[in-house]
């Protein structure tokens, strides 16, 4: 099927996303359930950015950027590009060119299981790429790849149209038809956590807030008052 | 033994340790015989913290964190939290609440052999920790464990107590029996590297500073003036 | 062969190797061929740098840093050392002391096949080096190496007096016969890729600028509308 | 969605995939345009065994295999068990007992992304396994996961019904809509590498066989009789 | 510490421990609680070996096999010599000369954090070795270490005496004190394995041999008939 | 300089490297001074082979073993082919048809810096590879690289014409210029193996056969009786 590309797919409007990103990826991760986190060998070039956009997604031949290239005029502002090489790859895939011309095109960021290069001056024009490694190693354009077919990124299943968080922590796919849900239990998420924080900020403990020493004692938990204690079996 | 927790345990008091942080870790490493340190593979989730406390160990069930809330309550001024997962595990452990509940009880930082979440709020706060991983991966609170008995970490026992020192070297176990020891040799040793540093400073280099060049010679090490004076057999 | 010294090598002057440290590691690599490059793994203890010299070779036992200290008084301003253990060893072979030692002489950076430690000294003192790992772990001086003949640096074969080449994307290696050609296909390269770039910020995309459309479309690139235009194999 | 189990699913029937197991994984991954494979870190627990059959998948909690309990008696013979944890976990997941209960169902063997263990055992009676390590530490059995449902195992989405081939080369899913085409394709590939087996065989060479000649010339590959002759830039 | 050589420890008489060996790993491991298993990738060099024996522990430097030689002559029927690194090294510690030599002592075995070479030597006399690599990269012999003091080796604490447990499904250390205990708990372990495996035999399946069944229902464990019932939320 | 043929080198006639491959990797490389050893993770794809031949250099490009069908016909009775990528990649470059092709013109094996299938039809055929993976993911026929030029395999320089030694322990160059020391030192290296085996088979331990007790006494080596006796510092 390769040489596949898919113009159009559904979008999100990229200001209802947003919230996404502010509220970052362990807070949308939790909040739907722990689904669709990717590994975390894929790593932000620089630190501090945060982001959330519709999937385009690519896949790429080994060592050849060709199907970047092709994916750059289907892509429009609030897009996040999810691209994938056919076999393990760690060449440079992506640079400063490209993310010039992504950024220009109101492109959030770039997640790539592959490498990237001119990751400094990528950092100064402040477009965001998390990938699997940095690599100065050019590729060639001579192969052809898809584009907004579903892929599969660092074991997590993207499909185009499905929503991107990216921030320090990671890169989080939340598939489209969970966007609302997503939307509204991370909200919510953002709400109990305002309160648990506050309970945390006047000195109470995880095992008050979360209500778990009684289960714990259930579960066996037992206290010894020091190692002396231990040792004669005295709990206390 | 899973769900033993030893509350107390002898600890020196934080102001004692404080030299150990400031005198970093390769230099403690080295004075107290280089032993204790940690695999290089436990990075600070940012740079610039330097730490050294009281050891309080945890070992936690794969995904599971609920040690680590059992654990903050038993936590002091000047203590430093070992957790350790009981089979590898890189899901995210710890994050900016567990963090700030830490901080605000005077800990100075998370030793984790696992992974960490949250790290950009953590480095607001400025609650440093050193891990194998960054991961939004949130964990259960289903799992016992054990709280102050020794542990290994990347390979070295740590006992409660035992002091750790960090910083952007790596994490070094000072066993407690030898916190005085590596009081003395460290602050002896920063001495004897300021002569040195001095030394190095007015251009002088380590053969003659560490007095190598005879034993060197002894050794067998041979100079030749260029390329082809090696290949033409010509010591110089 | 162990214990050889070879003391001088024909460099290149400082000032003519400038350029490739300003033209960066991607685009010089680019301009030579897609020869040279170190691997992904080699990274900076500390980002921005950007450095050009000529290389010093160094063969290292594992955990023995004695032939560092030999080179030492063997480099002059603009070299870069390249450090190789011969058996694979991430201990912290380098520190302040020795990084102050080079920086006076004017050595431009280090690219070690190892451990690096004091990288926060290192990076407020501004001596830059790329390493396979950070280690507080110490050396001894115990076992002789080489110094100035043919290594092979995370697979690419470094000869005294050739070019390295390293920043935030990697390390690269231009042989000393080809340093002229560097000089030049770069500068070339340059001159193309801002013309390249003017293209891209005037929103050209990539398919225009590098003339890929009629390529693809005889590879057999093809379009859709969208999925169901794809499912139903309507092209477009 | 955890602790969802679906019981059934249209399965092929198991003699007509038996050919692909006869064929082998790297003539049907050829045949069906190279989709498919998994990672080649998953490895045979004994050499020799060649299978195909229906996917039956399961998640797993890390650390915990309640779920293959839980699948065992939705196995019908022929079956394939695809085992995936919802963290990375290398924990000992299966063993002789779970393997003599598989077998006697008639299951053809285990695709497991994690550890596996008594592998003497299952090599003695037979019951092959393709695990991503050998680990004797067992599993805990508390928290559900799902039967049944789209999975992805070392990158590759897997769904109940698709069929699995798996030999010493690796692992392969076949999704359920191309198995006929599978079995199609892979016999026209048998026939056509036979043909090309016996001009092989006869002596011929690839280049003639596979008509590389002409198309390697226009692309400017290039012969020199020896070294000398390729510094001299002659031809031949 | 390093030159330390402890001669005598107390030794648990080799014939108590052999049933350890016939047991395995998996069984043992599980008996005593899962404790003291090594990581995963410490590999026998050739597949069917099973040894119980007395731990004599051993660090070495890196690429220096001193200790492994003056270790032998301490050696007695019975014991399994367990090697250290005091950094990691894959180097060929250990070749057929020294299997030979522990061999004709009675040795059961050698576990190696480090390199094995004469695989294929080692495996006709017989000398089974676990190791974290097969190189034939040999080692010097200029550096000392340390005889029958605590280790630590793939992270677990062995300490002399020990009983070492290692067959094809990985290396488990049991701690003196729990020998007893580990031979008891395991030919327990045995008997109700034996019963389990009559049930397993007889067809049934593990939910009802260890009665799983009404827990899993009250964890929310939920059947479908088939992916339509799921989809339509009809449970069965 | 891709798409460069070298046709001819000169070559070792066959039977005199024989001796090498039946001395074994080991042996020789200590013969030759510990250089050249290939990294441990090259793994023969099955065990038992033992072969030396000349080395035939192979570059290609990722995913694509176009160069191994151009270098067969230039393979001569006794060749070894070392087949490197330009970037990593784990593809299954080689398969059944090609070693058969290869086991025909008398090459002895494959060194490949990537990944190998059909190994079990490889196995029954007797045509041995040393790879860095086994993979069933086919390459294409698309690009060029260079054959008989000087080429780096997991770090060590491969010259047309090197010897390579191959066995279960690993693989070995031994440059073209050294082949003769290596068949003397390696004779010279089994006549002395031979007489410490037979001490060591008289019962004679490693620090007698090598004379080490004195040097090691002088560098401090301390015995004492017991734990308790090194407690309390009697040495013994």
């Amino acid at each position: 099927m390769s040489g596949v590309v898919v113009r159009n797919f559904e979008r999100t409007p990229p200001a209802e996303l947003a919230p996404l990103a502010e509220r970052g990826v362990a807070t949308v991760h939790e909040a739907i359930g722990r689904i669709g986190l990717m590994a975390p060998w894929m790593r932000p070039i620089y630190r501090g950015a945060s982001i959330a956009g519709n999937a385009v997604t690519v896949t790429v031949a080994p060592g050849d950027n060709t199907m970047i290239h092709v994916a750059v005029e289907l892509t429009q502002e609030g897009d996040v590009l999810v691209v994938v090489p056919t076999s393990p790859c760690e060449d440079g895939y992506f640079g400063d060119l490209l993310g010039g011309s992504l950024k220009a095109r109101g492109v959030r960021g770039l997640i790539l299981e592959a490498g990237c290069r001119d990751v400094r001056t990528l950092e100064e024009m402040g477009f965001p790429v998390w990938s699997k490694a940095i690599s100065a190693q050019g590729t060639v354009k001579e192969t052809l790849g898809d584009i907004n077919v579903p892929v599969v990124c660092t074991g997590r299943v993207v499909e185009p149209g499905d929503a991107i968080v990216a921030d320090d922590d990671g890169v989080l796919v939340v598939p489209r038809a969970r966007i609302a849900e997503a939307l509204d239990a991370s909200a919510a998420r953002i709400e109990k956590e305002a309160k648990s924080r506050a309970r945390f900020a006047a000195g109470e403990v995880g095992l008050d807030v979360y209500g778990m020493r009684e289960k714990l004692a259930a579960k066996g938990l037992t206290y010894y008052e020091d190692a002396r204690a231990l040792a004669e079996g005295r709990r206390s």
